[in-house]
């Protein structure tokens, strides 16, 4: 058996003491995995005094993680601090240099310094690793790295922040509006300190970034990412739309089109029947769609102590079994800059209007969508007591743009009472 | 960039033929991706003449598998051509005495004679290879033996067989019985020669008891499998179980008891809301439960040319890349041999039986079930208008030989008809 695989971890919170426990409760068997013992050497956090609820008497304590991943002893630096700037981005640089091969589970800092980190990592003939960084405990790196290596992706799908799934769940469920179900999540402890990593897509958008780079040989481009959030999901809207067959999911898509790279995070209806329509709580999926595999769709636990501590370890392992490959699947100095595009291919629409309740006034909307060249699927006119009539209306597959075209068009014919809400249909 | 791997596949099927033209459609890519090229040099099947509709002329070809894999201008031997006997064991051994890394997509081959191809290349220092033996382009071996080496796994389940899954579907969404369908599925070709290996389980089972090996860290023991087909699964006991909220599944599950390890293969019913029981069609679904990571829940096609061959490249690309890992995820000199048990977990099960219509019979059936510890969660009495009546009895959680011996009880009341069906009803 080789020598020891020497660990220092940088962050004690739930995913490091995960991290922690496996490595102390199953010394025998990953050793029988990997061909070689696994130990930790030294560990870092904000606060030494903590209890943790495991014993890291054995460990070398830093309070600097940029002298731990600077440590001698240590041969893999695992960075589980978080944020895309500060503290972690240092100690990962920190340990490049230093020649540490590196895991980590910071989609932020991965989603915004990504290609310079891989290219620094590779240049100097290390590892930059993140199995964990996307969709928790799913393997789904690997799947899509080296499982459909000898595809060509054709489009990579997502539901990826289980925050976010938990919250439209819930509403749909207990018939609640977003706010009251916002207010229990934040009680629950559910919500990132700043929500709007959560409900904004921020998190989620991270996440499809790094798998659009790998999945299509391009840089990682979080900014060109079109994200919208979940805030402005109606109980409405919920419910509309389960009526018509469909669930509400905060969905990313990413897919290579003739005009370019698209990327875009944000509410979407799928089919109720449909593996994403079915995904419950805080639950992910992931859906790889390759030109020879057809389509792959992966569930489990996106968050939490265990599955996240599932996916740092396995990452330790192939690292402790000597795997080596380009940290997104193909050298990072080969990775091309993606002409962000914007969705232009045709997609059905669910469209929610309020109309002034007065003669002609659908037949001023219609009239306006049948000019933008949009044809009706289906309609509907609900019964109502305000003075302004619901009318939701399923479209047949049209370009957003000529939708968008459509709604500033029907803001000119006066009989919208409201703003109109507009989500798009996703084939899944 | 390193020297070129040299592909010689023997087996010019439709996965053979899929291999192919992934090799000659996406070379950079493949070569980018994992940093070599990737060639193929000879290939070798039955019939040289047959229009395969790929360019073969640019390969050496041998009439003799054998004599490929022994061929010096060739680095992996792909074993493509099936059968646990004959050829394929024959040219993977010669493969391995000439030192040869090996990918092969036969389950039956790896199940039956797996543990010793997995010593003889550990001892020469080689890869065997065989992710598209188990659930087609799911990458599931992969997922099992590194995406989840720092989890204890406690089970793992799968509708493994599309042909029976299709069978089963096909059954439900149209309400015909067993050979109605067995006959149609086999004029559309979904069987194999001999179709007892798709509907009688051992397919499946084939791959199940390859699965079992990763997870639990056991030699692989096919002969110790409960195997049960579809063949006696009636539209009857289909439709009643729907009624129920149960979808009828193919299910192979494996788990570690503290009596040994339980491999079964059956129909059973899963609850209709379950990913299981949406599973559809010919698709496969592999679920892993680990200590740490949970439930990961895997959905794509189990067979064709794509999602086959798609599978073979992903081994392809590993050896490559210069990945090693063990055979089964542990050296193949450590895998214990396991105690075979038999299923004492108790389980709902359910009951469907056809009574004398007397009175009393009833009674009779659920003294006997009472005596035996039995409890019953639901049942039903159907009309009819045979002299017999068809009752369906869902018990509590019970141990299956309590089942049985009341089954055999029953029969000595006099009221039974026919002999009961008994379905196990599987909690995922």
């Amino acid at each position: 058996m080789s020598e020891p695989l020497r660990l220092g971890i940088a962050g004690l919170g739930t995913v490091g003491i995960g991290v922690v426990k496996i490595v102390q409760s199953m010394p025998e068997m990953l050793a029988e995995r990997t061909g070689r013992t696994i130990e930790i050497t030294a560990v870092s956090a904000r606060s030494r005094d903590k209890d943790r609820g495991a014993d890291l008497s054995g460990y070398a304590w830093e309070d600097d993680p940029v002298a731990l991943a600077k440590r001698d002893d240590i041969d893999v630096f695992v960075e589980l601090m978080g944020g895309d700037e500060g503290p972690a981005k240092n100690a990962v640089e920190a340990a490049i240099a230093a020649g540490k091969d590196v895991v980590t589970a910071n989609k932020a800092l991965l989603a915004v310094h990504g290609q310079a980190l891989a290219e620094a990592a590779e240049a100097a003939g290390l590892r930059l690793r993140f199995e964990a960084a996307v969709a928790g405990g799913i393997p789904v790196i690997k799947a899509l790295t080296e499982g459909l290596a000898g595809n060509r992706i054709k489009r990579v799908m997502g539901v990826m922040n289980g925050t976010c799934n938990y919250i439209l769940t819930r509403m749909q469920d207990a018939g609640l509006d977003y706010q009251t179900v916002f207010s229990e999540a934040e009680a629950l402890g559910y919500l990132e300190a700043d929500p709007t990593l959560d409900v904004g897509g921020i998190d989620a958008g991270h996440k499809l970034a790094i798998l659009a780079s790998i999945a299509f040989g391009t840089q990682v481009d979080f900014p060109a990412m079109q994200i919208e959030g979940i805030e402005r999901v109606s109980i409405e809207d919920i419910e509309l739309a389960a009526e018509m067959g469909y669930r509400v999911k905060l969905l990313g898509v990413a897919q290579m089109t003739g005009r370019g790279l698209e990327t875009r995070m944000s509410p979407c209806l799928v089919p109720m029947a449909s593996p994403l329509g079915q995904l419950e709580g805080a639950t992910n999926m992931v859906v790889l769609e390759g030109d020879s595999v057809g389509q792959i769709v992966i569930r489990g636990a996106g968050a939490g102590e265990g599955p996240t501590a599932s996916a740092v370890m396995s990452d330790i392992a192939d690292i402790a079994r000597g795997f080596r490959l380009p940290t997104f699947g193909a050298p990072a100095s080969a990775l091309t800059r993606a002409r962000a595009a914007t969705s232009t291919a045709p997609a059905p629409f669910y469209l929610r209007m309020a109309l002034a309740d007065k003669p002609g006034s659908l037949a001023k909307i219609a009239t306006v969508l049948g000019n933008a060249g949009i044809s009706i699927d289906r309609m509907r006119q609900l019964s109502h007591t305000d003075p302004s009539a619901p009318v939701v209306i399923v479209t047949h597959k049209t370009p957003r743009q000529a939708l968008d075209e459509a709604i500033a068009a029907m803001d000119g014919t006066g009989v919208l009472t409201a703003a109109p809400v507009a989500l798009r249909i996703e084939e899944v």
